[in-house]
């Protein structure tokens, strides 16, 4: 099968994707204009943009987020990136400390450019291994005091991986006995409900400040919410107009961030559900592993035979004729040979069936292993 | 004519001002779903999302902004705050300096929070007076090396004044001289041209780097866009990630932005009349003092014998009976029994002659100096 593997430029792929209709990750493409139309329509003719911060459209919305996670209160940002650096300044500035701790594929220390060093001068303990969860084992070996420890929930880095509650518990545990905030990454908390079959609010309650997301599960267009108790919101919104991140208008990203909620919500668990069988099925293919095993939330690492090159080869050929479109790329492995992509679940894997998938999965295979490397 | 002057609530005036349909600032009144609509137009069918930065929608408008200013480069970010400080940063980090200079109104030093101290760890000298153009008799008596100096044009806190186009050269050398890098707050840089009768690229050569807005005489939603070399936005785009600023899409505020330039960038020597026409207007009624006295923008202060409790409830009761809001809100000065309010012509005062407009100021003046105080 490895007729026409021809290694395509990235315009001609990016120009396969544009054709595509059908999408194994996400929410499924919808342009600017109908994204545009849709929020005139959710504004109605009563919205009223916020300007800086205030105005009922954005507050009251914070306080449906605040009241969602059992939290006192709630400041709408930019970005997530924004949310966290704020939160963990304020817990050091609170706790005359500099050192916060997390995991090493934490989102602060992988893709912010290390601005919690360089805007705010914090300092991270690094706190268990690249490639699993977290433990409360991994807690026990931290000998300096920590001002806060920030606690993915799910951790993305590894396909999305959840600690089970128990340890959790004693994850914050340790933290609550040594005076330590903790701070929730909840970029995919939403994601995560459905595992644990909890309340948002009963997951919040461990935490003293949560951070979450609106344009990844939820589907908004970008913006992040930071909820805690009414003086640590308080205090972000100094920390807001600091960062720049108080614009006189955020009403796009309200208004979409809370369209997105109101319809995707209850729809967790079912992504949940597709997910596993999802899993399930790819599994079943010779070569290819899946992590985790199990997906414990909406997502999951895909692991598959074959160079980047071969296999963003074959998944170009595979979009060019079915207009499916698996993944828009791979990345490299610790594996030799071995090359993985993201799956993330959403509202666009309903319009293809799960046998499909593999389908689709299994000529990947094939075409990957006549591809000349 | 003081019968009817109650002092309202704040509330009751939102309510008064909700009635209007005519404003003497700014660009009128549109609701979010017909800005939204508009925005959805104005992408069409072929407009795509950037992410994270990247996509022609958002490159192409930075390469329009840059060869509008004559600059290699440009970054789109959420706010000019995010903007300011950033540019000062690379400076600085450049210079191996963490004094900058700027003016005591500086937005800076004002309105964000002294994020420039608690992010950056920079340090202020302020130059010149308050109620006064900065000068460069004011840059003689700075001592210590700085390693930018920051110029406001024109300076938003003293009535949108600027300096004489010698006078800002010498200033330029003043800096050049020194080896201090020139930055550019060019909020209302749009709306200063006239005033030169320069193109927007001469007067922004004499600057390092040039920081526009996109929200206030251009009308789009929010946004800012910083300026300068090559090397140098690189440098800014590495910072807008540690401040959170590059949400994974910024499209509604590039599309905005981008239309208000289009339809505005004609208009501001337009704007800039009817300022000069207002303003002669307005210091004919006895008692009203504009500053400066010949608009040199498109903006003014409008001095006002009067509380500020007395005249906010004479425009309100202005507004109610004839739907026109003269302005939001007055402020105290500092000379005794004396408030002012800010006034920024846009496209809104194409419905009011100047003529109505005194009128409307000596209804004021009338109805104040029967108001018990």
């Amino acid at each position: 099968m490895a007729t026409s593997l021809g290694a395509q430029t990235a315009q001609e792929r990016a120009a396969i994707f544009a054709e595509c209709n059908r999408f194994l990750n996400g929410h499924g493409r919808k342009s600017l204009q109908e994204t545009l139309e849709a929020l005139a329509e959710e504004a109605g003719t009563d919205e009223v943009s916020d300007i800086y911060g205030t105005g009922a459209l954005i507050e009251d919305f914070e306080q449906e987020i605040a009241s969602l996670l059992g939290k006192e209160a709630a400041v709408f940002l930019p970005t997530g990136t924004m949310a966290q650096q704020i939160a963990l300044r304020i817990w050091c500035e609170r706790a005359h400390c500099t050192l916060v701790g997390f995991h090493p594929t934490c989102h602060l220390q992988l893709h912010e450019q290390m601005g919690y060093e360089r805007l705010h001068g914090l300092h991270a303990r690094l706190i268990g291994e690249q490639h699993r969860l977290l433990t409360v084992d991994d807690l026990h070996l931290v000998a300096e005091p920590l001002a806060a420890l920030l606690i993915e929930l799910p951790q993305r880095e590894i396909g999305g991986q959840l600690p089970e509650w128990d340890e959790l518990q004693a994850e914050i545990a340790w933290a609550r006995e040594r005076h330590i905030a903790v701070h929730m990454d909840g970029a995919r908390l939403w994601e995560s409900a459905p595992y644990y079959g909890r309340e948002y609010a009963e997951v919040a309650a461990l935490f003293d400040s949560v951070y979450v997301s609106f344009y990844k599960g939820i589907g908004g267009i970008s913006g992040a919410m930071l909820t805690g108790t009414q003086d640590f919101i308080a205090q972000a919104r100094v920390w807001q107009v600091r960062h720049g991140g108080r614009p006189i208008a955020l009403f796009p990203y309200v208004l979409a961030a809370r369209a997105g909620l109101h319809v995707r919500i209850t729809r967790f668990p079912r992504y949940h559900r597709r997910a596993v069988e999802i899993a399930e099925a790819l599994s079943a293919i010779p070569g290819i592993m899946v992590k985790p095993r199990l997906p414990q939330a909406h997502m999951m690492h895909v692991y598959l035979p074959g160079s980047v090159a071969a296999l963003s080869a074959a998944n170009a050929e595979i979009a060019r004729e079915s207009r499916v479109q698996l993944t828009r790329s791979f990345s490299a492995t610790e594996l030799p040979g071995y090359s993985k992509l993201e799956l993330t679940v959403g509202d666009a894997v309903e319009a293809l069936s799960t046998e499909e998938i593999g389908e689709l999965f299994r000529q990947l295979m094939d075409r990957v292993h006549g591809y000349p490397e």
